[in-house]
This record gives structure tokens, C-alpha cells and sequence, in this order.
């Protein structure tokens, strides 16, 4: 039996209660997880959960019983100094706050493998699909090379009404808010910031170094528009907002947030909806993808309930954590130097971009007075100064490699 | 450091060798694997592994200082007694045979559990694919509804060649054999049966409970022709071998392996070439997707050896294993109660068809003489009465569900 306990009562929250209030887990893992207390500083007058509330943190952090504890209050503060406290205590932690585990990951984690309790953040990343464990456990064998996803929901969704519905990005954005898919402050998923924290995530698991969001470039999807999602039809690809992070020979490791166009013949093509899937290359396995539901109250509950059920099976042998070196910004491959191809609207003549680019893939016949074409692979830097010698450049969008 | 040995040589053992001698996980793990010996009845002189080699299988048995075994030699006998006596010793086992795992499941994990050893087998489904360990550690919140799996590459190559280059089955096959991805005697691929073990397995995995691969009723490729092919295009979907499986509300099983109609919305219909997918429904998730290689040397070499890990690990302390109870076969769900819709191919007129099933979806235009049907979800022992109305019936095919 093991006491754990719930801070903030949100949607995850009262998710991850509702999980463990109704199952019992002791005939498939041997172990009963018994709710002692949830912190939240409203009253749930009448709820079933009302007998376990709690407004003190000190009730949680007091009781020695207490040996999970789940974080689902979101935002840095106080997440960051509740959870700081509790580990120092011992107590094992799981979280779905991103935010937090991007920003104070190797504190956190550091302070995890001194105490011998765990820190776990499954739900932080693609919300119920599993896919950091495996990486941590499955996937050991691999040298981990490159890591694409489709890591937001939101974003994913208004996409694919553009995509498949002709719906250009406000008349999709608007959807999605009435669905409740997006925010009525929708920045944090429309400009990629909560991509980037994912692949910030990812990135630090794959290679064992912090990877700062902060020194990820992160583009959204607000300037897409459907004559990039035509042009992009043209070339038998779609436009998704991919979270990319890779790692050269020299061990330089290369992240990026931002839309590319992604060949129908890669799996994320096909990924629609508020769907998310994780495509990771590792050098024995190729790819292999993690798909699901990124967000949502019980499938991210269910991989709450997952970290905080492995947390208790490890409580006389705490599992040996991931620790994430914070380590010089040196680690990171400029932008310029990594190589990729681009998709480039331009007020250009074929020739012109011909003259510039002979081996481009032009299209043309989507809109009048511009073309549109594929750059071959080059460093981004080269391509830079080579586009600079064509005119009105309209967009320009990565395209996606195909493994 | 743990001394680990291999048993058989082949393809996927000497993959093993390979990641084993060519890679350090101690920074990774904490743990160092050393070979201590390889059981082959060959030589291979000049091998880099010709040190290790042994043909006494009694080395790596009285061997005390061996705690890991990779038991790559296939077939059940003597594999089976191997892996029973190495148990007995209390040395864990890790295996990709999925005939035995599916054969000899029960007795094997039940030793393992007595001799507080392991027994894995995340290479016995899906090649490297991770899934059999995230289903029993990121999705135990969640009951698990359904599985339903591209779980044979051969197969899913010919499918693919035949859907998008209209070669025919032998052509297909003809095409995979020189590719090597097809056996010279492809019966255990076509026919369905090595799709049936891995069900089997997943299903066991997933309910805790042994299913017989013996009960599961098994249909091959084999009669697969481009005009089926065809039909499905116009039902907007593919023609996919799939494993399957569900729980019913009492707990009865039903599982088949045969080939189905996917529709393009489900993420299984791009699943292509020799790549393996697995979709798990769980209450709380929703449905998820495993995607990768199902098969291949490195791939395969590379769950094996994370599954060694695993093992070294949990030397100290052994995890909780998964036991599967043999139970009567009244467990499993009649097929003639299991619900479906079909896809027909029938001789008889549209009338002829809208008199017995009014809500059918016709498609004709394909073959003269003949028009294709898909039927209402019905129990199949309804449906089969039902179609015995209908005259000179050319083929039927179970239609996968959309969730």
C-alpha cells in the first residue's frame, strides 16, 4: 500500500483522481495506491473528492506516509519549489508540467538522484503516448540520431482543416477554439512555444545534455497560408508543425521548432487531428513512431497514473534517474550549418531561380505572378545567401527529410 | 558489470554480438554487459566472436557468474528446455522466439517468477518495435480495449507491392523472395500463422491471461486478388493482414488474425512495405500506435539487447513478472458472437443484396458479373446465415472498425 497525494485540482488533476478512485492496480502490479490528499486552494464542496482536499502543502510534505506525489498545478511557481521540497524529502514526483521539466529539469532531476525518489514527466510529452520510457528503456540500445514530431494538438488540428477542408488558418483557429481545442489566448500552441518545451523534452532525454528552449529557434504556424498548403499538395506533401531535433557525428545537437513540409510517404503525414506522433531514428532501429492523443484529461491522466504506479514499484530500489548536464550553448550546432532543403515561393522567374538553383524541383500554377520551388540540401547558411539573390520571396518552409 | 551469454548464432544473434561488442552502455545504464560466451553448434573461424564460442551448453549453465541470456536459436526444442534450465538457475532470459513464447509462455514466466528471474521477450512482436514493455509499464492505467496490429512484414510488403504497383499476389511474393524479405517456403508468413503468434502474444500481454494461439482462428494472404484490391480502393481503404483482439464486457476474448478492410482514416492504411504497426485502444487513452521495423538483423538485435539491460538492472531486484494463467478455452469469445461488418463479393443483383441486407453499401463497376457489398456490424453467425441467401459469394472480408 502507498499513500500519494495530488496538487491542483485542474483537468489532469481531477483526471488522475478519477483514474485512481476507480481502478484498482492491485492484482496487475501488485501495488495499492491509496489517495491521502489533494491540495488545491478552491473547495469542491459535494465532490467525491472532497474528504481528501487539502489548501496546506505541509500537510502533504509532512506526512511521512506520502511517497508520490503527483504535480498537476502547472506554471513554474510554486511547481518548481512544492516539488524541490518534496524530493528533498524523499518523495517521488511525476509531473505533466512541461513548462517546468524544460526549465528546471536538471535541478529537479539532480535532486531526484540525491534523495534516491524519482522524477518522472511521461504526461509532459505527447500527453498520453508513451514514449519517453520507451525511449529511456526500449530504445537503450539505439544511438538515438534525430527526433520529428507532430507535438501539438492544437496546431495539428488547425492545420488539418486547412489541409483537408480548405479552411484557411483564422476561419480553422476559430474552430478550434469553439471545439475547445485552443485557447482564447491561443500563442502558446499557434507560435510553437509548447512544441518547443516537447522538444526541448525529447531532445535532453535522447542525448543525456539539457537542451535549452530558450536556444531553440521556434517558428508557428500563424503565416501559413492555403496557398502553401496547394503548393505543398503539388509536391505530394502536407504542412505540419514538426518539433526536430538531431545530432551530428561531432555530437553537436541541432533543434528547431517550426512548419515543413512533410512527404506523404513519411508516416507523420497521415498524423491528423489533435492527434501527436513522435517519429525517433535510432541507429539500429531506423524509425520508429509513437502516435496518439497529445492532450486531453484521461489520456494524459493515464500516463500521470503510469509514472506514479512505477514510482511505487521502485520505492526500495529507486530506478537510476536521467540526469541532465546543463552544459555551454557550445553544444548546439548553428542554424547555418545544418543542412536541409527548402520550399521557397518567390516573384522570381524559373530562370532566375534556375540560374541560382539548377537542380530546383519547380512548381508553378497555384498563384499568378510567382512560383514556387525545392531547394536541393545545402547548409542553411548557403541557402541564405544563395535566395538572397532572387526577389520577393514570399514564404519559405523546411522540408522534412525523408529517412 | 554482468557477464551475459547468447544462445545461437544467426542473423539476429550475431546482431546481438555486434551492439554488445561494439557499444558501452555504462554511461548510459550504469551497467556494463560483457560476453562471456556464445552457444553455437558451427565455427566461424576468424570471427570476431570465435572467442566466445562454445558448442556446451553446460558452460553458460554452471557458469554462476552468467546472469543474462539472449536465447536466440529459435524453434522450441531444445530452446525450451534451455531456457527451462537457465530459469531454474536463476538467470534471467531474454528471447525474440516468439513460437515458444507463445507455446511454452505460462510455464516459462511462472519459473521465472518462482527463481525471481526474468523472462522478456519485446523482440518476439514487432522486431524493435517497443510495445509488449509499454504496455505493461506506460499503459497500466488503462484496460486495455483492443489490439489490432500489422504484425507480419512479409505479408504487409506483398499488400503493399500489390495496392500500389497492381502486381498480383505470386508476383508480389515472387518480388519479396528476391528481396529476401519472403522465405523460399513462405507458408508461415502467408498463411498468417506467424502474424497468429504474435496476437497470441500481445493479447496474453494485455489480459493476463494465456491465449492459445491454437484458438485463434487464422486466414493467410493467399487468396488476396487485385480486384479485392480494387474494391477496397473504391471503399476508400486497403486490404491489411491483421492481427486482432478485444475483451468484451464479460471478459471473453475474441481474436483472429485475417486479412481486413482498413479505411484510409485509420493510421494502419499507411503503414506500407515491410513496416510493422500495432494500435492499443485503452479506456483512458484513446488509441494509441506503435510504428517501426518489424523485423531485420539490427532492429530486432536492438530490442534484444534492451531487454538484456533490463534484466541486468533488475538483477538485484527482479521485477514483479507478468504470469499468464492457462484457463479453459470457454474464456474466449465465439466467433459467431464477435460483431463485424464484411465486405462481399457476390454473384447476386443489387436487389438480390438490398432484399437481405437494406443498409448494405454497394460498389460495382469492378468485375463483370459480380457486385461488392459491405454489410451493417452484425454478430457473424447472423451474418453468415444471412449471406446464405445470397448466391455464388467470391470472397468476404472482415472490415476493421474505426474508433
Amino acid at each position: 500500500m502507498a499513500k500519494v497525494a495530488i496538487i491542483g485540482f485542474g483537468t489532469v488533476g481531477s483526471g488522475v483522481f478519477e483514474i485512481l478512485n476507480n481502478k484498482d492496480f492491485t492484482q496487475k502490479t501488485g501495488e495499492r495506491l491509496d489517495v491521502g490528499y489533494i491540495l488545491d486552494i478552491r473547495d469542491f464542496p459535494g465532490h467525491e473528492a472532497e474528504r481528501y482536499m487539502t489548501k496546506d502543502f505541509n500537510d502533504i510534505l509532512n506526512d511521512p506516509k506520502v511517497q508520490v506525489v503527483a504535480e498537476m498545478m502547472g506554471g513554474l511557481h510554486p511547481a518548481y519549489e512544492f516539488t524541490k521540497e518534496l524530493l528533498e524529502r524523499g518523495k517521488s514526483v511525476v509531473t505533466s508540467n512541461k513548462e517546468l521539466v524544460a526549465t528546471y529539469g536538471p535541478e529537479l532531476l539532480q535532486l531526484a538522484a540525491e534523495h534516491q525518489a524519482n522524477y518522472l514527466f511521461e504526461a509532459s510529452v505527447g500527453g498520453g503516448i508513451p514514449v519517453l520510457r520507451p525511449m529511456m528503456s526500449c530504445l537503450l540500445a539505439n544511438d538515438i540520431l534525430r527526433i520529428a514530431g507532430i507535438l501539438n494538438g492544437t496546431t495539428n488540428y488547425i492545420l488539418s482543416e486547412m489541409i483537408h477542408h480548405g479552411k484557411d488558418f483564422e476561419q480553422a483557429l476559430k474552430d478550434a477554439q469553439e471545439k475547445g481545442y485552443a485557447e482564447r489566448n491561443p500563442a502558446a500552441d499557434v507560435e510553437g512555444h509548447d512544441a518547443c518545451r516537447k522538444i526541448a523534452i525529447l531532445a535532453s532525454i535522447a542525448w543525456g545534455k539539457f537542451v535549452d528552449y530558450n536556444n531553440i529557434p521556434t517558428e508557428g504556424i500563424c503565416d501559413i497560408t492555403l496557398d502553401d498548403v496547394q503548393y505543398a499538395e503539388k509536391l505530394d506533401s502536407v504542412i505540419k508543425l514538426i518539433g526536430y531535433a538531431s545530432i551530428n557525428k561531432a555530437g553537436k545537437i541541432y533543434a528547431r521548432v517550426s512548419p515543413m513540409l512533410v512527404s506523404r510517404q513519411s508516416p507523420l503525414a497521415g498524423v491528423d487531428d489533435v492527434y501527436n506522433a513522435i517519429v525517433i531514428t535510432g541507429d539500429a532501429l531506423g524509425k520508429s513512431m509513437f502516435y496518439g492523443r497529445g492532450a486531453g484529461k484521461l489520456p494524459t491522466a493515464s500516463a500521470v497514473v503510469a509514472d506514479m504506479i512505477d514510482c511505487v514499484k521502485h520505492l526500495k530500489a529507486p530506478k537510476r534517474c536521467t540526469v541532465w548536464k546543463r552544459c555551454g550553448d557550445d553544444m548546439m550546432l548553428p542554424c547555418e550549418e545544418k543542412e536541409t532543403a527548402m520550399f521557397v515561393r518567390t516573384a522570381s522567374s524559373k530562370e532566375a531561380v534556375l540560374a541560382v538553383f539548377p537542380e530546383a524541383q519547380i512548381v508553378d500554377g497555384v498563384k499568378a505572378g510567382e512560383i514556387g520551388f525545392v531547394t536541393p540540401v545545402l547548409p542553411e547558411g548557403a541557402l541564405d545567401a544563395r535566395l538572397e539573390r532572387l526577389e520577393g520571396i514570399a514564404a519559405r518552409l523546411r522540408v522534412l527529410e525523408i529517412e
